[in-house]
C-alpha cells in the first residue's frame, strides 16, 4: 500500500462540507483500507474564517480558494459550495491544476455539465457528482454504470425532499400550501426563502443531470418544462383523495416511442395511492427507473441533508482516489445520442382540470364538444352543483400537452365557463 | 477509438445466456459507443450443441470451454452456468488466461468468493458479479462503490423473487403453502425441485456475498444461519395479520452493537405492515440498507429473469471492459475488517410463539416464569380457549436467541404445555 497520501482540498465546509470533513477524520483507517492509500485534508478553503469549526485544524482554513488550488500538490477538489459562481471557475481550477473534483452542485452541473465534463477529460481527470441528486441515495453511478448495458427509457422520482415534505402534511392534515410550508420552515425543511424548492427549480437542475444520463444525451437546465407547486390546494387534494390518488411533485424523463427524442419535465402530478412513489413520505426522495432489460427499479433514501449528502460525497472520494492511484478515470459524460429534447406540448399524459361553470342545462355538452374538438379524449366527468354555480371535473385519456392546452384556452373563452379552478396531470398509470 | 474489438466469451445459454448474446447483438453500437470500442461475441460455450438458439451464428457455439478460454485472444469471460463446478475450474482458467470474468453465480461466490478474488488480482483482472444478487437491482456496485465512504451497520432484504411469490399468494389469498406452491410452480415462479428457494440456500448464498461487501470481512455461505419457510402456515399468517403485520422470508446482516462482530441470517420473519419490505409483492426483490451517514437506502426491481439478469452482466460487462482498455481493474474484494460473524444464539430479535396448552388455571403464570427463568421478557400475551385446550401466543421484548431457545427448550417440558406450534422471529421496528 502507498504511504503518500492523497492531498484533498475541501471547497465550502458549511452543512455537508463540515460532515465531509469529519467523517475524513474519524473514519480514516477505514477510507485508507478502501483507497488503498491515505486521504490528507490539505486545506478547506471557506468564506468565514473566523467561524468556529470543531475538529477541523484552523491551520487548514482559508478564504483564499484559488491559492489552495493552485499549491500543485493537491489531488482530489471536493466543491460543496453550490451556485454557479465562483464554483465554476474553481472547479476550473482544479483541472488546470491536476485534481479530479467531486462535486454536490446540481445548479452549475444542470447549467454548465458539458464544459466541466470536457475540462475533465480535456485533463485527463474525473469529474464525480453522485451527491448532486437526490443525496444518498445512489442514483447517479447505478444509472452511469449499473445500467450501462441496458436501455433506460423512462425516469420518474420525487427528487426534492422540502416539496414531498410540505405535500405530505397537505395530504395528511388537509392543510393548505401556506400552513404546510410554514410548518416545514419551522421544522427547517424549508429555507427561507423557499422559490428554488417549490417553484421546482431544484428538482429540474436534477432532472435536466439525471436526463442526460439516461438517455446519453445532453439536456440543459433550459430543456426542462418546469412548474412548481404553490398552486397545489387542499380542494386538489380532496380531488385527488377521490380518484384513489395522492399529489406528488415529480421529476419525469421520457423516451418518445419512435426512439426520436426525449422529454424532461417537473410538475406536480397526480398519482395512485397503490404506486411505490405515493408511499414517500416526508422529505424521503425515491426515483423509479425503468430500463427495457432490467423493468422496473426504485431507489430509495433521504434526498438532503449533511450527513446523508456527505455518505455520497465520500464514495465518490473513494472512487476517484482509486482511479487517481490507477492513473485512470472513470465513465465520463456520455452524450453520444445527441437526442433532441422535445417540448412540453408534445408530452402525453392524462389530465384532472376541475371548472367552474354555470349551473344550467347544456354546459356540460358545450364543455364535452370543446375537448372532443381538440382530440382530447374525455375518462370521466363529475359534476357537482351548488347555487346557480357549479364545478365539473373532468378526467382525460391519455393528450397531448399542447392539445389539453388548447382545450383550456377554448374553454375559458366559453360564456358558462366561470374559470378553470385547476388543471393537473395523472401519472403512474 | 478504438476499432480492434474486445472479444467476449459466453459460457452458458440458457435463459440468462441467450438474452446475453441477444441484446449484445442488437445493442452492438450502444455498446460500442459506452465502451469505447466494440465488443464481439468470439464464442459460446454449451451442453447440447444441436439446440437451436435463434440469433446466435452456430459457428460459435462449442462444447470444449476450456479451449475456447484458452484460445488466447479472449478479453471478457461471461459465466452463466450457474453451479459449483465446471464453473469453478472455467472462471480459474479464464484467469490464466488473460481474461476478466463477469459472473453471475451466487453459488460459488458465496462458497469460494475468496479464492476466486485472489486469483483475478493475482492476474490484475477483473471478477464482477452484480448479477449474482437481486438479479437486476443495482446493488453489489452501490455498496461496493457509492457507499464506499459510509459505514453499513445493516441490510435487510427480500433477495428471493419465488418464495415472495409464495408467500405473498399466502397472505393475499389465505392458501396454505403447498398449494401457492403449487400455484408458483404452474407460473414458472419454482423449478420443479423447490429445494434452494424454499429452504433459503439461494437467499443464504446471497446473504453472504452481501455480508462480505456490507462488513469488509469474509463471510461465507456456512457462516450464514438459515432457516426455510416450508413451514410457515395460514395459521401464522392469520397471526401476523392480528399484529398488524405479514411475513417475508428475510436476509438480515447486521454490524452487533459494539462493531465488533458481524451476524448473518435467512430466515421468514414477521414484519409491519407499514414496513416498505411489506408492501414488496409477487416475485419483486428489494433490499434496505441502513449506513451510518446515508441513512435508510432501498433497492427494489425484478430479482430474477433472463432479461433482468442480462441487465446487470451487461452493466458489468461494460465495466470490465472499460477496465481493460484503461489497463485498471475495479475495486476488488475488501475483507480488511476481518470481523468474526457471531453464531444465531447471539442475535438479538423480537419473537412470536404460538403455543397448545391445557385450558386450566395457573398455566399463563407457569409459561410467564418459563420465560422470566430465561431471561426473556414478553410484550404481550393473547390467550384463547376452547374445549378444555387453549392456545396461548406471546410476543417477546428484544432478547439474545439462544435465550429464546432455551425457553422453548423449556416450555416444551412443561406438562401443560402440549406443543409449539410456531416460532417466528420479529423484525422490521
Amino acid at each position: 500500500m502507498r504511504t503518500r497520501p492523497l492531498k484533498v482540498a475541501l471547497l465550502g465546509c458549511g452543512v455537508v462540507g463540515s460532515e465531509v470533513a469529519r467523517i475524513m477524520t474519524t473514519h480514516a483507517d477505514d477510507l485508507t483500507a478502501r483507497i488503498g492509500a491515505p486521504v490528507e485534508l490539505a486545506g478547506v478553503a471557506v468564506r468565514r474564517p473566523s467561524k468556529v469549526r470543531a475538529g477541523i485544524d484552523p491551520a487548514l482554513i482559508t478564504t483564499d480558494a484559488t491559492a489552495l488550488l493552485k499549491r500543485g500538490d493537491i489531488d482530489v477538489v471536493i466543491e460543496v459550495i453550490g451556485g454557479i459562481e465562483p464554483a465554476r471557475t474553481l472547479i476550473t481550477t482544479a483541472f488546470e491544476n491536476g485534481a479530479s473534483v467531486v462535486s454536490a452542485n446540481k445548479a452549475l452541473l444542470a447549467q454548465d455539465g458539458a464544459a466541466l465534463h470536457a475540462a475533465a477529460e480535456q485533463h485527463g481527470l474525473d469529474l464525480y457528482y453522485e451527491a448532486a441528486v437526490a443525496g444518498a441515495i445512489p442514483l447517479v453511478r447505478p444509472m452511469r454504470e449499473s445500467l450501462a448495458g441496458d436501455k433506460i427509457n423512462r425516469v420518474m422520482g420525487i427528487v426534492n425532499g422540502t416539496t414531498n415534505f410540505i405535500l405530505d402534511k397537505m395530504d395528511s392534515t388537509g392543510a393548505g400550501y401556506q400552513e404546510a410550508l410554514d410548518e416545514a420552515t419551522a421544522l427547517g425543511y424549508a429555507e427561507a426563502d423557499p422559490t428554488a424548492d417549490v417553484e421546482g427549480y431544484d428538482a429540474a437542475a436534477k432532472a435536466a443531470i439525471l436526463a442526460g444520463i439516461a438517455f446519453h444525451t445532453r439536456v440543459r437546465l433550459d430543456d426542462v418544462y418546469r412548474e412548481g407547486m404553490t398552486e397545489v390546494s387542499a380542494s386538489d387534494f380532496a380531488s385527488a383523495k377521490r380518484m384513489g390518488c395522492t399529489i406528488k411533485l415529480l421529476a419525469i424523463l421520457e423516451r418518445a416511442a419512435d426512439g426520436e427524442s426525449v422529454t424532461a419535465r417537473v410538475h406536480p402530478a397526480m398519482i395512485p395511492l397503490t404506486h411505490p412513489l405515493a408511499s414517500v413520505r416526508e422529505a424521503y426522495n425515491a426515483v423509479f427507473v425503468e430500463a427495457e432489460a432490467a423493468g422496473r427499479l426504485m431507489f430509495y433514501g433521504p434526498g438532503a441533508g449533511g450527513s446523508p449528502t456527505a455518505s455520497a460525497v465520500l464514495g465518490d472520494l473513494v472512487a476517484v482516489c482509486r482511479n487517481k492511484l490507477a492513473e485512470a478515470t472513470g465513465p465520463g459524460e456520455s452524450a453520444y445520442t445527441q437526442l433532441p429534447v422535445s417540448a412540453m406540448g408534445e408530452v402525453v399524459t392524462r389530465y384532472h382540470i376541475s371548472l367552474d361553470v354555470a349551473d344550467k342545462p347544456g354546459v356540460l355538452a358545450q364543455v364535452a364538444t370543446t375537448f372532443a374538438e381538440h382530440g382530447v379524449s374525455i375518462d370521466t366527468v363529475r359534476q357537482q352543483g351548488k347555487d346557480g354555480e357549479a364545478s365539473l371535473v373532468v378526467v382525460t385519456h391519455r393528450a397531448p400537452d399542447a392539445a389539453l392546452s388548447g382545450t383550456v384556452d377554448a374553454l375559458r373563452k366559453l360564456d358558462t365557463v366561470r374559470g378553470v379552478a385547476s388543471i393537473m396531470r395523472v401519472e403512474g398509470e
